[in-house]
């Protein structure tokens, strides 16, 4: 998918087959930064994580960054001093090629968890990407592609910024499709703008952002070891979010274009038939109502019943009920799908079960409302329903 | 299956077909005692719950029940005022035919979410339920099959309790394949006795042996509206828990009963072709090695790894990394599957994966073992692995 936007200026991009993929396709992905750029992140809380996690963890927020690795096929993870060894000579070889420190160097993996990375092969690919860096759109086409593991196509999305005649752009990349459950960061994200940002704004946008973003998605609720929410600032476009008006200009599209990014990922859980939006209002509190959304999204019998286009709507209800740490009063309760109303005041309303079953099967998209009171928390959460697919998928994927 | 012990002296039992379950099948189930016997309960924790839990919990604990009435294909939950009052009118005719007042009848309701209750077809059942009270164990048998939904057969357990060279029996029986999350109670099991019982002991020892059992399974994780464990005592054995070293006796068998029961569930899980049985030791705290084994049991990545016999190890170490509220040295961690050793120390142990693979699909049950520390923390927990049958199931159950 090409972007309406010009890339941000001050970046370069390679991505190359190092055969760590049994398939062959594109698994590694270089970004450099052509001076030293600020960069954020925001990291999986999974206290089991890879090398990868702590590496970055030490390196943002700051001002000095100068490349991005990223490999896919191999998460790096549960690899003990190896890995950690491995990590470090990526960013070590990385930085070699590219006249840089290796802390300047980001590293992100994703792929199966627990198998040694094959440093021949990736080093051979590191040399190969530092040879070929381009400012072209193919070849951020190309990187957006070598993140990617069971997904079924790249995710992208770029927004553009104006102030005063100047303009900027943000241009993110993600990948994602299984092991998605959301605690702070999930799955791996990589965000370039020309923007000027300080490390202590670009940190706390990007914390915003993931916030109401990729932390309000789920595909099974399971917390993987290399999620990884990662955004590169160079400051070419000289535009500074001090500029007043320019700041919330700034948060708003990051924001939007995170959960642009963050709703594909869901869309394409694996096996997924639909995407399911589910809002929550009327809660005590935000916190409150996102623990709902959440609790319902990782229900497999909401999960079920929506693949099965099926408004079972006392599976949804009940969930809300079994949620932990909130306050409920059942018969203030109200609930739609796809805007029919099925539910109100602690009972049952008559509706046609076989006109709101044809409703979400004729929608990719099926849209859950629930109204607990009168409070003033509100949240949404994106999930995907569960298929025979999913189950049959994950039954066959390491051994 | 018919039970080696004799059922407990006090107690007359039928079951008969209201043609509330569309099949025809036996569904609705009275159980009376000749005499006030104690009574004890464990319910839902879920805020959205049946109209029968508020009911039970104002009965139980007591000196004073007379009858148990259970119906199953109708939940009798979400269904506002009506609800509450078919309720009522159930313990009030089931009083009526036995000579004794409605708040001497517990009630439980299991099935479908959201329905009325056809009280026409319901009312009628009591009348002939109770014109057919039985206290032959064919009567028994028939209250096991009456009570069930979508299980695939009756789930029955008793113990024998000798001291002094006097008997006395625990009898019990259970439902429950799917909507099965643990939260202090989950299900239907209705227990029997005729030891001699007073209310709080008999409430403090079904606590006691629903925190080892019921509280210990999941299916999916997901808490029902009507879970109910209540226990009957006649005392007509004449043999009291506070006799010296039969209190202990008791617990013992009352625990153990309930674990054979609770068991039956998981490995009834719809669609399941595993029981898996995860053990978390070396932790804190028994609390933190409990909520580390549920989160392995609620994780779809481990279940559907099982169901395709894949000792896929990363799966589960990374289920307890993003437990919450735990402490965890990611490296001390150790896992077993069906004995292999797969993981130690904070790096993958080498096997044969094929072995493995072949262990699990060999054996109806899997068992992991999951050592983080050398802490006092303990936990048992029963899952069912997660299926293609269980996903086509739950796609097609209502509408």
């Amino acid at each position: 998918m090409h972007s309406q936007h010009p890339l941000p200026v001050g970046f370069r991009f390679a991505a190359v087959k190092t055969q760590v993929k049994a398939t062959g396709e594109l698994d590694f992905a270089l970004i450099v930064a052509d001076d030293p750029c600020v960069a954020a992140g925001v990291y999986t809380q999974n206290l089991v994580h890879a090398a990868s996690i702590d590496w970055n963890r030490r390196i943002t927020p700051t001002s000095n960054v100068r490349g991005v690795a990223v490999n896919s096929g191999n998460a790096n993870a549960c690899t003990g001093q190896q890995g950690i060894d491995d990590n470090r000579s990526i960013a070590e070889h990385v930085a070699g090629t590219i006249d840089a420190q290796a802390n300047q160097v980001l590293v992100l993996s994703t792929g199966v968890i627990g198998h040694l990375l094959p440093m021949d092969k990736i080093l051979a690919g590191i040399d190969v990407a530092s040879c070929s860096l381009s400012l072209d759109p193919e070849s951020w086409n190309a990187t957006s592609l070598a993140i990617l593991t069971t997904d079924q196509g790249a995710k992208t999305a770029s927004r553009l910024l104006k102030i005063d005649g100047a303009t900027a752009t943000i241009h993110g990349i993600a990948k994602g499709a299984g092991m998605i459950g959301p605690d702070m960061a999930t799955l791996l994200c990589v965000i370039l703008t020309d923007v000027a940002l300080e490390p202590s704004e670009a940190q706390f946008a990007l914390t915003e952002a993931v916030n109401a973003s990729f932390n309000r998605i789920s595909v099974e609720g399971h917390t993987s070891t290399n999620d990884a929410v990662v955004m590169l600032g160079s400051g070419k476009a000289r535009i500074k979010p001090k500029l007043s008006s320019f700041a919330a200009q700034f948060q708003t599209k990051l924001t939007s274009l995170c959960i642009e990014l963050a709703k594909m990922i869901p869309a394409d859980g694996e096996g997924a038939k639909h995407l399911i939006e589910i809002e929550v209002v009327g809660a005590n509190s935000n916190m409150e109502a996102d623990r709902m959304a959440r609790t319902v999204a990782n229900s497999n019998l909401v999960k079920t019943a929506i693949s099965g286009n099926d408004p079972n709507w006392g599976r949804i209800v009940s969930a809300v009920g079994y949620c932990e740490g909130i306050h409920l009063n059942a018969t203030q309760i109200e609930l739609t799908i796809n805007g029919f109303e099925l539910f109100a005041g602690g009972q049952p309303l008559k509706f046609h079960a076989a006109e709101v079953s044809q409703s979400i099967a004729d929608n990719w998209q099926t849209r859950i409302e629930i109204s607990v009171g009168d409070g003033p928390g509100r949240a949404e959460h994106w999930t995907s329903d569960l298929t025979e697919a999913y189950v049959r998928f994950n039954s066959h994927y390491t051994t």
